[in-house]
């Protein structure tokens, strides 16, 4: 017990550190009257948009949870609460501070960069910790909830039942906010830059766009919230998943290894809050370098503390065996599966810098491209982000084949634990981007000095590739974890149905056809995705276009456009778009299920089910890391321009450029970061398909 | 021997009627002196082309050859090189037809569109008979060889390993042609575009274009000569497969059931060349309509003809029973795999018509959401190619189901083989387009009148969903026959290497790990293809740039520009660009396997290759589905708004439309259509991976 004492201890650290941050923001300098009048309707409007939000997912959450609380039982609708409920938890008071960082930020931008860099990364610090503090209160204490109070065995079905409806609870809040917020933000993004930049010929931010608000809010509700909450539900799932695997798996000894994944988690809490204070410009004024420090600081603090934190939950023996099916493994090997992930964590950072950094060729192939036309650009831009999947995907073979080799299926479970223990630091990364995103926004619209904004658009740069390394790292992770809820799905199958032989061997065509279903799920779901942003972005257009009509004073600068309307309009629009493609992963695994079944029996049904978890993770890590990689480079081509290559600002390359970006806008922050949660989705809908089967 | 004699005759009388209708053709009106210049102009550029390309083929090829030669033995030589020269006779002489058809089209369609539409066809059914003829002869001939005069048995290890090669003689050739020829074509159309249409504002196919000839030259050995090696490659690949399970399959009878599907091919000829006779206008004029009727008549009569084929090479017993492995079947059951065949490819062709005709709402939707720019046309074109994907997953899906159910894995075999049966009439529907996209620019050329360059717009028009169509059917065709393919891997691994126990459950991290590297081959390729697009259009922009200055009489339209250095230039490029992304395909399952084995053992090293074979069908499909259905819908989204929609030609949702257009270029015609036989090569090379290692 002492170990789960120490690890819900590490989990309330997090959040006091988020509480102790969060005052030292707020008792920061707001600003000028006109500064905190925007910062005000962007708050509004972000709270709007997320209230309604919740309101939408709650009514869809309550359903599920009768439906859990009838077929499964009590405690699995408990759980699934819990998730649900803390997941939107850390979205929503991640939003809360970000709306409030960003005038700060802009506000000390005014001063240095170091300041405004500092106020922002303090906001996306506060996020970061909350998720992963959060999330490992979720599991941990509702574990010990179980186990300790409830005194249950942790073995016992219920234990696993009820853990896995916890990761859906956080998945369920995940796809909706990651969809919606993404339908919100892109919508208003592409609705803003295509009638502002390109028909009125106004710059970013302009005041006069009737968008420009609702632009800044999209960034708090998507980028901050949606992202903080597909972080916290692959935590909870990565995590609840490992602990789950133990307990199926290892028949002496089970206890003690489902502690490890929380302690790893914990101690990985404290590494990451030591990290936040390395997050200093150097003197070459390097804001990437700086984001840097304090996360090699952390990892490599991580893969120190993570030695001790498992010596100490083993009782001080690393090298005690234990057996899962026919695998034989220590302490000391699930550590070096920890290091695995730690170094696949750093690899794929370091390549979705590679691709989406102004500094490489991806980019700047881009950007060159764009001096031929809109046509090349979108051409280049599909290119490399056809071709940034394919060093990620060696990288997480050689994850998965040595993590294998030190100790079975699992190993990878440990790996891919290890990455997420670090997801407190990688997502104040992150987190950061909307803030320094909202301070140029207003430093912009409340006409502050160039060099403001020069400051806050050096801040934004770095967002971008911050951005897309989160993605990839939370898709990487995915693809580590894969074997491991298919390893879930097997042994629950044995299990439940001892009777029924399941063959998923690929030469069983139920297995292919399981295969394509599962890989056209991220096809349909990307594609409904983007459908939604293009429907969003044109209502805006046409909203603004309307607001022009009826009031030229707006364009003349003499009248104030009606902000309100256009994040009224894209509320809607977010709320009604997001529902159908939320639904596809939860109503495709059990329609094939029952279909097949129908079909061919229950065998085939339970083969094709499986292989359709194999095939959505196999379809699915190509379209996100093309899709966030993709976006990732054409918006910083887009700024690479910017920075006065192949002509600058208005030339005709910049055009082509812009509208490159415009493509990659939902393909990165709608479409692509979606995939996550709806993998996860789909494999544990899989999971509770089979226990409500059983039950 | 008769049935195998019948076959072989059909193929006989498919080319016959190559020659026939040939001769047809060049006795037709070729036009006035100014019409024949230019389609001179072409000829000459795409026999330089071609030539050039197949030397450079032949280089690989002989180093192949040789290869196969010391390591598996002469007759897998021979069947190499058969495989590898028929590939390339087809794709050649339907080229040399086609470039002279095409000024004839123009001068038909002076007279009226039956006329043109008459004989544009008739190029295309000529390319079409050669490559199903053709294809049938090399499989049909190459067999009777082997089991005739040389009296080897016909599931003898050195037939099936033959058969083996001569697929991948035809597959080699292939990629390089698809590729190569895509390259070229999506170069110069690209590159024509960017500096013709959008920066000089001179219309498609104006003379005054350095790089108009070079456009033409393209359409005939990208879209005519690739595509006819394309479809050849996949002809004799399912037919050869589904012959080789057969024989590794079946205990008692195989050689009757190997005579199937030679059988098929060779009656489903008959049909095709009597459906050609059905392709007239009716009273509505609707050109779709009449290619409609060859196509549903050919189909009808081969479900019927089918039966009676099978029938007669059975001796007359339909129901006597076979069997392979624990499945029973007979040759109704077989018959019945067949008409699957027949209906997925009708619902495939249905969807693709859907998904890339002005008439539904996919493309509509495109062109209405060009009104709000560049951004959210190729927003729409993404979502589009990307949820193009899921019917036609669906309807293979169910083939497989079906087809399985009733015979099998062979059921696969037949259901494919059927598909691929009708190859005669595909082709011809295809090859039809490349020719009235010449003849529309010659008549721009020439400076005929409005209404004869109206006509053959129409006329072109469906081309591009005829085009669609192919590529759709063939990676279809592939889809079903993967298992087919797999199901080879796995009896030859279990004859050679019957001591090794291979486990190809998703359970084996060896398996996943194929898997996502099989799925990243198709990212990759398509990468290296795009990027070789944007690279050589780059190039010509560069080249007529240049012309331009050099010579400033040829926008004011007293000088000629030099069309030979634009043409030159391209075949330089695209031979280039063509040479590794060809060899990915080739590399990479040997690769894998080596480096497996090396790390985990034999066993692991077959089950990742075996795994790759699947990973790479399922990542490919939806590349190639979705770039080759988007790409369509983006072409004609363009050519629904100069039709007079959405502000019609010079509006700026038409510049939009054109920089949609200029995207879907590589998409639908370089590296779309290439991921076809990308997929059959990495099958074959790892059947040929394990012959080799076994001798």
């Amino acid at each position: 017990m002492e170990v789960l004492y120490a690890a819900m201890l590490c989990g309330g650290i997090a959040v006091l550190y988020g509480i102790f941050t969060r005052n030292s923001i707020l008792s920061a300098n707001a600003g000028n009257e006109k500064m905190q009048e925007i910062a005000l309707a962007i708050q509004e409007g972000a709270q709007a948009y997320l209230n309604r939000q919740y309101r939408t997912i709650a009514f869809v959450g309550v359903v599920v949870a009768i439906i859990l609380f009838l077929t499964i039982g009590q405690l699995s609708a408990l759980g699934f609460v819990i998730g649900a409920v803390l997941s939107g938890v850390a979205g929503y008071i991640g939003m809360l501070i970000s709306v409030r960082a960003n005038v700060r930020t802009t506000e000390a931008a005014r001063t240095s960069l170091q300041a405004g860099l500092t106020m922002a990364f303090k906001a996306g610090a506060v996020t970061g910790m909350l998720v992963a503090g959060l999330a490992l209160l979720a599991v941990a204490g509702f574990y010990y909830l179980l186990t300790g109070p409830m005194g249950i065995a942790p073995t016992n079905r219920l234990v696993i039942d009820s853990l896995v409806s916890l990761g859906f609870g956080a998945s369920l809040i995940s796809i909706f906010a990651r969809l919606g917020g993404g339908i919100f933000t892109k919508g208003a993004d592409v609705g803003a830059d295509l009638v502002g930049k390109v028909e009125a010929g106004i710059p970013e931010d302009d005041p006069r766009n009737p968008a420009v608000i609702a632009d800044n809010v999209g960034d708090n509700v998507g980028d901050c919230a949606g992202m903080a909450a597909d972080l916290f539900e692959t935590y909870v799932v990565t995590i609840g998943a490992t602990m789950v695997l133990s307990a199926l798996f290892i028949k002496v000894g089970a206890a003690e290894i489902m502690q490890l994944p929380l302690i790893i988690g914990g101690s990985c809490i404290l590494t990451s809050i030591i990290g936040t204070f390395f997050v200093k410009l150097g003197k070459s004024n390097n804001i990437m370098g700086a984001l840097y420090k304090g996360f090699i600081v952390t990892a490599i603090l991580s893969a120190i503390i993570m030695w001790f934190a498992m010596q100490w939950a083993l009782g001080g023996d690393m090298n005690k065996a234990f057996t899962a099916g026919t695998t034989v493994f220590s302490g000391r090997t699930l550590y070096y599966c920890g290091l695995v992930g730690l170094v696949v964590t750093g690899i794929i950072i370091w390549l979705t810098e590679y691709y989406t950094s102004t500094e490489f060729r991806p980019v700047r192939s881009i950007a060159k491209s764009s001096e031929t036309g809109h046509g090349t650009n979108v051409i280049q831009g599909l290119a490399i982000s056809l071709e940034s999947t394919a060093l990620p995907t060696i990288v997480i073979c050689a994850g998965i084949i040595i993590a294998f080799k030190l100790a079975g299926i699992l190993g990878l479970g440990f790996a891919a634990t290890a990455m997420l223990a670090l997801a407190g630091m990688v997502v104040a990364l992150d987190a950061y981007g909307p803030v320094t995103d909202n301070a140029g926004g207003i430093a912009e619209m409340a006409g502050l000095d160039d060099d403001v904004r020069g400051r806050t658009d050096a801040l934004d740069a770095v967002g971008n590739t911050t951005k897309a390394v989160t993605k990839g790292y939370a898709i990487g992770s995915a693809g580590l974890a894969a074997l491991v809820l298919f390893g879930a799905y097997t042994a629950d199958l044995k299990e439940y149905f001892s009777d029924v032989i399941v063959d998923f061997s690929l030469s069983n065509p139920y297995v292919i056809v399981g295969l394509f279903v599962g890989a056209m799920l991220p096809y349909l779901f990307a594609a409904m995705g983007m459908t939604a942003v293009g429907r969003a972005g044109g209502a805006v257009v046409e909203e603004v276009r309307a607001q022009f009509k009826e009031n030229p004073g707006i364009m003349a600068g003499t009248s104030k456009p009606d902000y309100a309307r256009s994040v009224d309009l894209l509320t809607k629009a977010a709320i009604r778009e997001m529902i159908i493609p939320s639904l596809l992963p939860i109503v495709a695994p059990v329609a094939l299920y029952f279909i097949i079944t129908a079909v061919a029996g229950q065998a085939a049904g339970f083969a094709a089910l499986g292989a359709l978890l194999v095939g959505v993770i196999v379809g699915g890590l190509f379209v996100a890391i093309s899709m966030t990689a993709g976006g990732g480079a054409w918006d910083n081509a887009k700024k690479y321009i910017e920075d006065g290559h192949h002509g600058g600002k208005g030339s005709e390359a910049h055009k082509a450029a812009v509208t490159g970006d415009t493509v990659g806008d939902p393909y990165k922050d709608t479409a692509g970061p979606a995939i996550n949660p709806m993998i996860k989705i789909t494999n544990i809908v899989a999971l509770l398909l089979l226990a409500m089967l059983a039950h």
